[in-house]
């Protein structure tokens, strides 16, 4: 594939053909972590810098394995965004780490449309690990991976989110792509954790879960933070649990292979309970290793993309 | 030596033949940081995490350098504990480290058997890098191979430790270790800081230092951790250094050829004066020489054994 | 360039030859950041600490860049100066990380001479990336060599130093080291903000901002710390900008060729107005850009002189 944007900022801009470039060649990757000797040489010499101005572990280190698996040096910025607020812009920061002559900077931040602002300012490739609530397209390429490799397809899959669907950049990023290949998607959980105009995405919305778990092919459980709880869009975890947590019961009224999908880190007994998450139809752990191989290819098109 | 467990998760499970085969291998790896170029790529390609759920600079940065001194690829989890508080368990974090196709997870941990229980939910070598007050066999690793490459032997030789015996990992792996060899280990501090049945370990009990320092050939002091005197185990730092402080005149009533052993970092003045930390006898820093290549040793045979 | 010294503390001690000697071996490296595998073997299988007692992202992360461009290994100690006042000594850590074997320590610490005291103790390598209100040799070598590069020269040259020079590592050091090409330094601040014996190092003073920029060369502003606010020295930022701050239009009254120099990360606003901070006559990314290299160069130097 030919992969022609200095930067991958979201799903919303690509096309099918976009995306399905990034998944073949996640798929040359994926085999690299099976082999005793698990690296390439592929971005010999090129520096990626972390730059994680939220905090996060599991996302700042899958790209960090990623990118030394693909030989290339990396060095992480985990500024508080505090350190931001002493006079410095956003702009300056990183016009100062591209002085530092790196090709790809990694970005996590609050504020949706972060990365956007930064890949104006500077001609190193910006990737966007997650901004604020808008989108996380390197999340949502591992899922539309992951179900692939499983079913075949993407195409007339019927999905549905559960959670807090206001608030997250897994199901936004989610439903552009998903949307893209041809799947039907149907968001659910409370009211209040539920855009009013979500509709303008094509989806469906249920409030509904034991219903709507028995129509679909794909479930998708989104992590329930608990800060949100403490802003009273829901009442407690337990009357979450009971409403909208998937237990094993409720998986016995689904289809029998259907997959269950999860971001991770998940909260046994809120929106999943423990033994649903280690059923055979869970593909979280499949997801987190196919996250390390997505990151790779995007590390690596990006990168490439820079020197021509 | 055939190297034949998956994990190291303790000293007192392995025999002393397979505690020999480390430090025989210890003895090899010993050279490489003797070197002007400190680099072998026995582990090239290998990908090693370190997690550590308890604070550590030294120990940390200890395997870290091991890991890079064998080519292998590490990268440092250094998740506060509350992030496991929210509602993610042990196992599934283990599981999503795992999930990353990694070769070797070194691990501490507040509580004891921590490590036990991830080593039996993970595919992946297990290393104890401290497991609240039960093991830290790297540590005893590193103090075995210092001790016998000063003398030649074990066997036979009066080891007494000095200290908070009931709250330390390291007393522990070494009792277990030096006892395998023959070593004859008396533990010496005050009634509130020896456990009770300590017996039920082989050890002899001293509750006066001036008289047991003078029938040992090896001196091991403990460092004293603040918290505990908070805790009010004993009254001040200015009284257990009274009693229990090792200085230079105590150091003239024993042996000429005591050698004097400490893990690290020391608190002067409280279990061990600065003159007598830095005299002829300290084998202070040798012990952090030694246990570099103590863990390139164990890193190379647990990674080793992961393969076949 | 032969290089003779062990460590490289600050410009003080270093004769014009000396540091000529390592702006020559800058540009030899700048040019390796420029390729598309931006990476030579040179230092590769040495092992360098970054010992960070202040916080610190961008000097810290310049080093580690230049250390991984050069194929050494690198590893972070951010402790916290309180973990030293547990009893140990900074002597005692310092000895303890040279017996990992590690063949240059780069440190910054809060007190003047930390790096001194330290380079006495350990026959490993220091470098002073910043020391108290002394000296920040590595940043004032920069500033002498992006200097350079856009002049030719230094000698003549009317330099002019706004701020807060009392408390400026960073002045001191370009004082000393550019004294030594035949500079003529002018400083200009409040006068709580300039030590009353600043002529004994053979500069200027002024405080008055419009006037001397009107007869200087080259400009340079220190970042203002909010720190110094709250301890009175100045009444509010908006009043230290009305009479120190630079501008557009106080730039139209400077020469036209008139370089502007500052450390980073700027206080928009404050000493500096964003529209001049990325005017043409601003060098403040070039300044971060040979940064990089000149650490690149003096880790080269100072581990080369290591073996000898």
């Amino acid at each position: 594939m030919q992969w022609r944007h200095k930067d991958l900022l979201g799903l919303e801009e690509l096309t099918a053909e976009e995306i399905d470039g990034i998944l073949e060649q996640t798929r040359a990757f994926r085999e690299v972590s099976q082999r005793t000797v698990k690296k390439v040489p592929a971005l010999q010499g090129k520096t990626i810098v972390n730059l994680f101005l939220e905090p996060s572990t599991r996302t700042r280190a899958s790209f960090e394995l990623a990118a030394k698996r693909l030989s290339a040096d990396i060095v992480n910025f985990q500024e508080s965004s505090s350190s931001l607020a002493k006079g410095e812009t956003l702009k300056d920061m990183a016009r100062n780490i591209e002085a530092l002559k790196v090709d790809c900077i990694v970005m996590r931040h609050a504020s949706s449309g972060a990365p956007h602002l930064l890949a104006r300012c500077v001609k190193a490739s910006i990737i966007n690990a997650g901004d604020g609530a808008h989108e996380h397209p390197t999340q949502a390429l591992l899922d539309l991976f992951t179900i692939r490799d499983k079913i075949g397809k993407i195409e007339g899959l019927r999905v549905l989110f559960v959670g807090d669907i206001t608030h997250s950049r897994v199901a936004r990023s989610n439903i552009w792509g998903m949307s893209k290949f041809g799947a039907k998607v149907t968001v659910c959980g409370p009211r209040t954790l539920i855009p009013y105009d979500i509709g303008s995405l094509g989806v469906n919305v249920s409030h509904d879960l034991s219903s709507s778990i028995r129509e679909c092919d794909v479930l998708y459980l989104l992590r329930i933070q608990h800060e949100r709880q403490r802003r009273h869009l829901f009442p407690s975890n337990r009357e979450y649990a009971r409403f909208f947590g998937v237990n094993e019961s409720l998986l016995n009224g689904a289809r029998k292979n259907l997959l269950v999908l999860h971001p991770g880190p998940i909260n046994r007994g809120v929106e999943l309970s423990g033994d649903a998450s280690e059923g055979p139809q869970s593909l979280i752990l499949e997801q987190v290793t196919n996250g390390l191989a997505v990151r790779m290819a995007v590390l690596y098109l990006v990168s490439g993309s820079g020197e021509s």
